[in-house]
């Protein structure tokens, strides 16, 4: 097999960390540079002892350097904070090297909406027509030709799978949509603060940024592009004392209050037939986090209520993997020509 | 301060052991029998370690007698499962005790009702018109005047508690809530069981009994009371990995979109004016489970989502406490004469 | 009763919660004053949502200044880093108000050893040999009559209150002490830091401080007196992914291989009898961090291990009552005057 | 690669899902029967609903027949109770089948030891000559020739791999060793049970089994064929709120007081040289449970205390892949030719 040579800039986050994990056993993608201004000098195992007795764990870690990333990498991921992603972006494309941005820089079409949710400028407006939302069952062909990807919110990705097959089948009522959701602590990141210190997360309960989440306008988008009009939503985000995983609970009116459990449960069913990651669970049996944990997995259960009308969607994935790191080497893989599932196809660890 | 004997039916539960650490410190009620088949015999303390050097401890367990009860006690606490205590209230009542109900067997006014979620016959449907559903805030000069005190469950406490200024005041559209609750697994009960084992819940996440958890019914009865008709909402229940608590984040539609954000959170501060339990955050704040723990406490947070016209009411309270034992102690309080507060008044431990 | 007016210098970290928490219930002791440089002008309840509707959640937090904490305070509360609270403790004792010091500043007799352990000067030697250190059990008496009191670390109190049966009863040889203990995540402190984050601590478990942990010289002193003679030994902390707790799993050899388990077991029962906070567990009961928690308790067990002539103590208490804030009003009780157990007779919450 | 097709024998608990899970990747073993009186008839992914879409997940569980096995398998995994285990071990090895058997029926070489220790008659100790104990780091060749492999305990897998160079290079005093180990709930196994309920293991701790747990011969027998004579050590267990892994801390005299911290290590760093799996960690470096989750890693700090004499060992390891079912597989891996690393070089999941 054909290999591929893999960046990582930013690897002090979670979502570095997991694509290290991760491109350790692909058979394909190699990491072959690793950055972070912090960091640099160390060898990556002293960084991520985790990593040691294991491929990538040698790799010098060094500060990004775009000329640089062009002669050792074929592909980067950027895993570092909106705004100073787009900046990344350019010259490497420029270069030559394809790019996979873990960040929202490149994920909302409308730069404004941009500006509006995250208070700063886009500074590479030029580059969004040809980025694509890489979520690879809504997109595949598109990511396969793109030299930029845009990897999707950890929410975002949870939502819209939970929602695609109601949507596509015509069976809610878009404009009650609501998207309860629950994250693991990982998904706020790994910087030194007081609120997701462990005293401050463990044994407790929490909401928190309602009810205007960054992640609404990206959701809203793609349910807006399904929906073929312009959708509002509610969007809640809690944290769970859990290290990994999302579990969103989403209700929306059913168009025909009428529609059975079965016949509701068939379009999930024929929607997704033959897609490897979304498993629609058997009648009777509700998502659990720990069973896609560490995968691309996306486990979907509907529940249609009679008493009032609504469908609820149940939608799991894990934020690290399925939310960020394993959807970009998803990305990285088409982007490649490699099999969307190549170095993916690991079981979770219960 | 007059003394008044209390007995506690049901001793293996956490509501139990709640009954018995909040009693450890009450001035004016005092455990005087505890009752349990399973463990009669032993020492109170050396069932409950927690217990020992403290009052309560030197009591022995003993089986259930309706009337060794009524010499013991002046009033019994019936923490059994549904099913089980009507048939204790019927005896302890005839023979003069007051009676606080843990179960849900006289929280519903109508028994048919009662048998559809509950799939057994009630038997004692002749004390449904005395029984009173005791929540305080609520129902407090009944309370005051009862013999048998329906206490209420965790998940309708949280709720009503969540939901009483918006109906009251006519804020939201009551066929558009949508209640999405999460507990801690002390909610699940003491019992053997592997879905509740460490492994099973630990870093991990999932939804269960919906659509038809057998709270629902009790949480429409109120609101339906409320609202001067009949309402039916979705009620979603989650497990949380933590011990205790539930987090309550409800959605309604604004019957009128334009209401502010300090108009809607104004109707709730003036609904809880003086209130000491119910703590309306401040503007920009949001509950956590963990300020509430051990208290009777509620905090709530009002939203108000102008994109969306909706109102989403954010309700947090310890399941063990507000949500069981301690309500179960105010209603006692109540019924005995004594301030509703009376031993009540702890800090939270965070 | 007369009640006493309390300082707490050091509001954001878990002992200064607990402090609160604990004196919102104290029927003698009255927060009234409360210090931080970095939250000055706040309400102590904006900062502490778990304490609004309880007492002292009025009082604004202030820069602290040991003149007004003369006029407002009859003792204050330390809780403040080691090095910061020598130089605090002067101008309060000099304005005549008696101190409860959280800090290490004073627990140790000889300032070299200090220096050695803790890497700065100490630079209030004089107050030494007046400084008390503060465990109930052991010094009462001169607790009662001193100004200064050091409120011992959390692990040390652990330990001694574990190994003090078997000293004073000459039961093991102390050259062979070894202390494996581990505590739950607030010992760390409130400080935002990457390696107590929930992610960094949840689902893990970690050595850290080890051979050379500032409690040691601590631990050794007092063990020391108590076997007259200079003692060294093994202390090795561990961090455990629960908020609160410490458990102490201490090993010596026995002086004696043929102690019975009884002999050993009522060595201990009798050195402690008639105390409230020290449980002797029964025979073949173990202890556990729950059963203690936020309580002064200390729950020991005693087991002999005739295989290898060893004795072991298991020894838990709460790190931050017990081993903190609790134990620092226990201190300004008797320094009051009041009963010792005063405001900290609750159970634990389980 | 040829393939070879494996029998698992006790699906319920958490080391069967261990296997399957590992097996899902494996190149070379193939799940072909899983074993299940309870859950006979279902379809295994039913059962285990993280192994949809998966290999195995298709396979019918069915009653344990050996005969059906040695029809079925080349290698079998029992994964059941001691005492259940020599009973299904007999038949497997008459058909000819090769059994590597997760309880203790044949780790203790001398059946009268097996006995004391627990509690029932061993029925086939005319296999224990034949049985070796299935550590790959010091049994690897007679594992290649065994036809069944005693597949070791967790806490002595990581206690001798822990001590193992310490004994080898004559460091320590062989009669000091005292081993804390920790370990995550998972280790409790997978049974109904109230002790190991959720509510009942988080945000505690508590030790159990002391001074008698089951796997101290298993330790001493290892520990006694390294010093060439008897030894009886201190094991002591303690349950941490955590799924997955041990971590033991290792006391021992040094023989030589004055051996140097470099020394030491140099005489650990050198006898696992060119050891893929026994990760001894640079020097000021300790290891945690999370970087060796869900691999074969056993990560090895080495600390000498000059205060003390004493040498601390810190050894971890993940209990249910290296301790369990991944050791399992290495075993298995060898009695069929293959690289012992076979299948297993997966990442930790951080």
């Amino acid at each position: 097999m054909k290999t591929y040579r893999v960046g990582l800039v930013g690897i002090t986050g979670y979502a570095g960390m997991e694509v290290a994990r991760l491109l350790a056993g692909h058979p394909a993608l190699k990491l072959a540079m690793a950055c972070s201004r912090a960091e640099a000098g160390k060898r990556l195992g002293e960084f991520y002892p985790f990593l040691e007795h294991l491929p990538g764990s040698d790799i010098a870690i060094s500060v990004f350097d775009p000329e640089k990333a062009a002669q050792l990498c074929d592909i980067v991921f950027l895993s570092v904070p909106a705004g100073t992603a787009m900046g990344m972006a350019v010259p490497l494309l420029v270069g030559g090297v394809k790019v996979v941005d873990f960040s929202a820089d490149f994920r909302l079409r409308d730069p404004q909406v941009y500006e509006e949710w995250y208070n700063h400028a886009h500074t590479a407006t030029e580059l969004l027509a040809q980025a694509v939302y890489g979520i690879p069952e809504l997109y595949a062909e598109q990511i396969g030709k793109a030299r930029l990807v845009a990897n999707p919110g950890c929410y975002p990705t949870c939502s819209i799978l939970g929602l695609y097959a109601a949507l596509r089948c015509g069976l809610i009522e878009e404009e009650s949509i609501v998207i309860d959701a629950k994250s693991g602590t990982s998904g706020a990141g790994r910087k030194a603060a007081v609120p997701t210190l462990f005293c401050e997360v463990a044994d407790t309960f929490r909401a928190y940024g309602l009810p205007r989440h960054r992640h609404t306008p990206e959701i809203e988008q793609e349910v807006s592009l399904l929906a073929g009009r312009d959708v509002r939503l509610s969007f809640t985000p809690h944290l769970v004392p859990m290290n990994r995983g999302i579990f969103a609970t989403i209700y929306a009116r059913l168009k025909n209050p009428r529609l059975t459990a079965d016949e509701a449960r068939d379009a999930f069913i024929s929607t997704w037939e033959g897609n490897r990651w979304i498993r629609v669970l058997p009648r009777g049996a509700l998502p659990e986090v720990r069973y896609v944990r560490g995968t691309m997995f996306c486990d979907v259960s509907v529940v249609n209520d009679p008493r009032t009308g609504r469908l609820i969607v149940l939608s799991v994935i894990d934020n690290l993997c399925r939310g960020a790191a394993g959807q970009a080497i998803a990305n990285a893989n088409l982007m490649c020509g490699l099999p969307v599932e190549t170095g993916l196809t690991v079981a979770p660890s219960v």
